[in-house]
């Protein structure tokens, strides 16, 4: 396909970056995937700025990413926590793609701070591309890109 | 594992950030899987401001992820053009896993804009976790996080 009779406008990278590529919110789901449900588990463990935090939180709540309930602890106020919903556990393969690539070219002399394991299972977790015909594809050398349904040709100039 | 007891600076996920997680630097990268090499190639597609463009591009240059070299066409002076490196295709995972999850939750009525397919084959291409045993995972709560040989539990208080 020849790029430039393209509109970029509709990638779906671009859409999900939209949704996840700001500063913070990565980690924001990092943090949510390993436990933390509080505005304070987050901030902690973050330390960014508390304003950005609820700003990202509420983008993601929006978004459907998480879901905002309310909790009260004896004696306290009302405050809110923030679960993964399903279309944010489909992000899964996103954060753990981002850790594989850092966990072979980034970590320090000791190795990855934390490994994925199959749970159950116990063996190493990797993110790895196949086709529908259940074949591994080794790197970009094997894979085509092709016009969708969806493609949107510029405008003739 | 408590996440609380170790410190977040070695994650290998905020590493990768580090390293492709600004505005526009995904963007590059698929423009470069899609063939883009020379600048104005790129320009001409992300319209992202020139002077991000060619600082991007030489932070991926110092990352080792896309390699500058010169060329020259007849009468005019040397520029240069930025190819990715294997490091560089070592990142195909995250952006086909960013694609996906668009092309599910984002795209236009009419569906993908792009489809990937495994050359040769012709099939349809997925982002799929899968466990040094050949599971298939299917999700986060088959995955159990454990200390890394690289953990750094946090200094006592």
């Amino acid at each position: 396909m020849e790029r430039t009779n393209y509109q970029a406008s509709n990638c779906s990278i671009a859409r999900t970056l939209q949704v996840v590529g700001e500063k913070w919110t990565l980690l924001i789901l990092r943090e949510s995937f390993y436990g933390a449900s509080r505005f304070e588990q987050f901030h902690q463990v973050l330390q960014c700025p508390r304003n950005v935090l609820s700003e990202r939180l509420s983008k993601l709540v929006d978004e459907r990413i998480l879901e905002r309930s309310e909790y009260r602890e004896p004696g306290r106020r009302a405050r809110h926590e923030y679960r993964m919903t399903d279309l944010g556990r489909e992000l899964t393969p996103i954060l753990l793609a981002l850790r594989e690539w850092g966990d072979r070219h980034k970590t320090d002399p000791a190795g990855p701070p934390v490994l994925a394991l199959h749970a159950g299972c116990g063996r190493q977790l990797h993110v790895t591309i196949t086709c529908e015909a259940a074949h591994q594809v080794a790197g970009p050398e094997e894979i085509e890109l092709v016009d969708g349904p969806g493609v949107l040709p510029l405008a003739p100039a």
